[in-house]
């Protein structure tokens, strides 16, 4: 209807809804790209102040949900444009100088995915607090850290908990990275070619809170990356915590039996009244496919396009919103389980002597008396042996029995057997060392301000 | 709430609504998977007739808009659970019995999916029929056929939107399988290990249309193929029609200007007012995106899941509704597409001499005169450079010419050269030959029952 | 060099790599293609058979790794051609009569994924054979039924098994569906448009045992469908055998210590000495990316290319043949897996009681005393919270504290309660009752043909 | 074999070959993480230097092709750990202290990746200049600017490439910060739980050319967030290329006839003898679908898996090299393509005028005059529209003709109309006109130190 001239008909129903945004554009187009517009040239004072207080007023009516959009007005920016004219007149035919939907469109959106960014980098904080306050709560908390999930050696809770933590950090930096990429502005690219016109693209990019205008006009228009990267950040996120979905799955179990989650974050069967699922931690786990889903959508859908603008890239918004809205939801439940779990200490201290995991510790020591590594591999290798054949644990070997293995073996080799003493030895930087996870844990309060 | 007993918190708001299926379940579920269940052994007549009237009004409430439903009664199972009670009183308690959300679930999804290939089915007939039609429309045209899109021999029109034809063809033998494929009922497999109630699973699977029961009841609950298989089925159409989609932005191009759509089914510019652009096959072609993104999201979803259920894969919806949404919507469009364009014969027929798409027609001509086909390739190649030096086509050639590269050419060469001699050339059983597109035409008309 | 006549240069060497695919070629086709071709016509027999003997050679040559493959030659057809002009001279010229390599490696490509489906059904039906023969050794060995990885309802391992025998009959079906849609003869497509010369497509289909030849030229060279179907197919066997092998890492924890792997299939670390890891299932679980990744690949490759031929779609077959070795790797590690295993019988029966798997049982008692569900559901609910509170099982449970939670308990109760009565109170059909369980081994035993 | 001790039996052969990344694993490690590591404790100076001595013997050995590496040594560091002991013995036992194959793995993809990295900026600044040449050797030209691939405005030629240009630019700044991110030490982390022997993870970080040892040890060796990275930058990268692909194959076809590929890099039919076909364009548009294959093999293959190693990993090489591989020679072949392509001036020239391009200037010249922007759409929209009923162009109406749409036209007009005219008029930042682009090309040619 409003492109009128040339047309003769009106497109058909299903050509209307097959390509409407409506349900879509209305959640993240504001009139913010128009307001830091510059105003048309040769427009008196009147004129622009009419404007700007129309589309003030539409502003209004968006926010308060009164607006009332028309299916048949094609989009967003139409709508605003036709209810502008039906507001204020003749100075609102004004209102598209030097503008085009293919810039507004896309200005609009990483003005969106700017803020966005923001929205999830506090997210991600907060679990980060979150899971150092876990870390906190449960302080000398030994369980078994695990290799293809055979347990390996013994670890601190916390140092567990961190190695989240760390992954979190990469993925505030990444974003971080994909917001300053993407913050310069499209807007005054028009159609494709920039315009004629006597716009001042910085004044406009300075007024959006962008660093620079953007600086080739065909790029501006067509270029999706910062949609593809704030997708694969996110799905990097996802994968995060899909891990750590599934491991407070398996902690949850009635095998492993690290934890209980509260109640209120549980569910319950319709037809096994004993069952207590820890659903969310499935759905966190679940939910990586759609993230991954969506990034894949806009990778086939960029795929071979020509430049410019083609209309192709409307299909950006709906995997790039449900991959956020995810994400958003995602991070805040997984806080929420985290101040919603019990760690079971006595069951994990009665669990933890199975596995040898002090057999490390048991070769460093050989290691320290000059033994070479791999022999002293070797020997452990049959310290362990002779412990599966008696079903009983490393410190429970007499010394005899030890030193059968190798004559190395002398009375202090108990100070390094058991759990509690293995981890006690550990001392590199960034190991499970109860004193390393401290110097960690106090970097970490520090740097989230937890008080 | 619903699932009492052993829990004394109910799960917080944020719990409630990551979890939460409403805006989705309501739309594919109904009251079946219980009306048709075999009724709780035991009960008097009086009870089970209860229960179908109560589920029977409940029905008609959903169908007519006017159920409540309630986020604090957990899922679609529950609200109805519970407002039977609200209706019937005790009988309702025993409306759960011989069931589990899991086997409900997945009977529920399975009939939801099962008349959705039907829906596809008769969209893909009918943009078959479309695509007949335009065939039958441009009788005789004769277009450029591409390999590597440069212009390689001719081919009729008809030849080329038959090739889609046959695609969607094996399309629908796909969807069918698949169809097929999924027809076994999971209903009675309970929770996961069946029950010891005495209940007629082959009963049940009868009466709502099912091949048989499902043979393992741990594999009835986990199982997920079908949406797999039918989101794989999608994908391959998406493909399809994103071919399409491209070859018709191609076509509708000022440079190949073969088709013109009507205003109907195209969009202006906001900005430029010559522009009208055929909008709905750029959607086409870019919405191979989500129907591709939505198998990679239920294929990462299942990835790694221990049996049998788990809550992961409640996340399978929303990608299977938004596939089979847009596989509809795509077919729909493009059969209305089809109905809105012309072809333009007049700059078809005058740009067709460019490209030499006649050679290969003249080399067959020299196999037939015994010539080797290497060496009537080489021939022919050194005529097509002669006519590029010269700016001219084969047919415009001296004899003399044309024997400077062979001695072989005679004076009937000239009944082999130019694009309508060279269509009629063709003779091989699917080739482009006139009569042998008027048979597969004739095949597709009989067989689409087109009148 | 061989494609002559209008080419002035030859391809740079950075363009010959790239474009390159002898790596791969040379292992999928063979010169079956043109034996069973149709003789150019006018040949004198003399002429065909030297071609005929020509090729068995150059076959022969192939198979023994004798033939010398040439860089410079382009491709595997233009390598034949070139070598058999070399063996016999003039008469090879007529070797491409009525081809093109557009129809030619599309035949050769469906003639091999042919011959690989075969290949891959036989692998599933040994795994099948596996996994139920490993139940024939464990027979009547109860674990753990597990829905959101807690524990649910007692089962039988057999049972549990040939859950995964149900998926992989229907992944056989699946594969049987795409190998019959794909057996149609695009031979004689030649280019795109079929060719002039007198050429017999239903003699060439039948000889290379097709169905029949493809109804559409244009759609016989530039169809990958089948290609995508295996794909597909791949991908959902790589799904399920993802789901067995995280069970199995699961089960080889200390914490399941359901089984034992042998040292055969185990391995072991270069620093832990007391590891024994169950790397071939973490392996079969991981390589479900690199299949889904491959179906990846081939769908964005197809997306949005006109028709016919396309260069691009020479990329189809790394990624095919990559997903088949997997998929034929996967299946031959985990049937010997299968075999390599041990259940732990003793750590099984002990831990059971663990998680009150008999509730639904007892929930069925009182529903088969006329107690509603819902009602025995909360029953049960606070008779398993009383266990929780006196740390007991519900068969420790007396029969006045059951009373406490409803009158309707009598002494019968305790055939329902208890692991083992639990099993063998369920009887629907596909349960876990043993009978029902035992009727489904006989089936497959039988379908299966174990001895 | 060699991690004995408590291993009875070898590994099965297809276990054997099912594990195996020898193909593989041999291309990328070098012996680096050895050497510049810490020396083992108590080892007298002669051991320090008859391992080094060793590892200079065993890395030219590598470098040469000379090392033979066994099958049954099970992967490369074993290799090398066995090799050094037959070298020099006893002290070889020494080398694998306070060392695991999971952080050493970690450590040389690291310093793979970052390798990689710089090899793909060399190419994609190589690309950058061959664009910017083009457009150098094409001064002027002008071309038509597409949206929906329907022409829309005159663009120059630079612009255009110059849109290309940009996009490599931000791939180049997503690539240094994913080199950046990564260029952590994960040395030193072990099995996964550190080491208690007193080695220096600050010192081997710095000598290997490191930021920082990583301060946790799980997530040192769980971590591949730049492996993910790396693919995902990889595929914004293909996928930027598969539109330059699209672009030449439309470019190089009959319809647009913009350029024209040297032989050197196009190639011809086996059939067709006139065809000239851009194969290597196609090629770059579908090797997009490996590279976003790729990404989602590791996505899959990560999501999921708990802390902190597991096999699964393993699976992150092949689909990293594939997609490093194919990056690269993409980036090369297209950089060579350009270099061998001739633009049509004289054919594009005549195209021209068709589309009405001059249309949006025309509005612009209106505005210019006061008239409102939707007003001088609708009067340009008519006048496009009488120029499409009499098949002329804009600058062919008369004085009288525009006037009768618009009193407003003066005789200045014909100064906005034709597209020559047309690009002079363009003035915003960024736009098209001859003004600005030269100051975009006079940048890049600047900041790309062309000579």
């Amino acid at each position: 209807e409003t492109l009128g001239g040339r047309f003769e008909e009106s497109v058909t129903d299903a050509v209307e809804r097959f390509m409407s945004l409506f349900p879509l554009t209305s959640s993240y187009t504001s009139t913010t790209s128009w307001v830091a517009g510059p105003m048309p040239p040769c427009s008196p004072t009147s004129d622009r102040d009419k404007i700007l207080c129309g589309l003030d007023d539409i502003e209004r009516q968006i926010d308060a949900g009164e607006f009332v959009w028309r299916m048949d007005r094609e989009d967003v920016h139409m709508n605003i444009e036709a209810a502008l004219t039906d507001m204020i007149g003749e100075p609102a035919k004004k209102l598209h100088t030097a503008r085009s939907r293919n810039d507004q469109v896309v200005t609009d959106l990483r003005l969106w995915c700017r803020d966005t960014i923001d929205k999830i980098l506090v997210r991600i904080r907060k679990l980060q607090v979150s899971l150092v306050k876990v870390g906190i709560k449960n302080e000398g908390l030994i369980i078994p850290g695990y290799t293809h999930l055979q347990r390996a050696q013994p670890i601190l809770l916390q140092h567990h908990l961190l190695a989240y933590v760390e992954q979190l950090e990469r993925d505030i930096t990444r974003l971080s990275n994909c917001k300053e990429r993407m913050n310069f502005c499209p807007l005054g690219a028009c159609a494709l070619a920039g315009t004629g016109l006597p716009i001042d693209r910085f004044m406009t990019s300075e007024a959006l809170g962008f660093t620079a205008p953007m600086r080739n006009s065909i790029d501006a228009v067509s270029d999706r990356d910062f949609v593809l990267e704030l997708l694969s950040a996110n799905s990097i996120i996802a994968m995060h915590l899909s891990r750590l979905g599934e491991e407070w799955v398996l902690w949850a179990s009635e095998e492993f039996g690290f934890l209980t989650p509260s109640d209120s974050v549980s569910t319950g069967s319709s037809i096994m009244p004993q069952k207590k699922n820890p659903d969310p931690m499935e759905l966190v786990r679940g939910k990586s496919g759609r993230v991954i889903g969506s990034l894949v959508t806009v990778l086939v859908l960029c795929k071979g396009l020509p430049l410019a603008y083609n209309r192709d890239l409307q299909e950006d918004k709906e995997p790039l919103f449900d991959s956020v809205k995810t994400i958003l939801g995602v991070l805040e439940v997984l806080a929420e389980f985290a101040q919603n779990i019990t760690f079971n200490r006595a069951k994990i201290q009665k669990a933890l002597p199975a596995g040898h995991l002090d057999a490390t510790t048991l070769a460093d020591y050989l290691v320290n008396k000059g033994v070479p590594f791999r022999t002293a591999h070797d020997i452990v290798g049959r310290s362990v042996a002779l412990c599966v054949s008696k079903a009983c644990q490393l410190s429970e070997l007499s010394l005899d029995e030890l030193r059968s293995a190798s004559p190395v073996f002398e009375a202090d080799v108990y100070e390094y057997l058991g759990f509690e003493n293995a981890i006690d030895k550990f001392s590199s930087y960034g190991s499970t060392g109860s004193a390393r996870v401290a110097e960690q844990m106090h970097f970490w309060v520090s740097k989230l301000q937890i008080t």
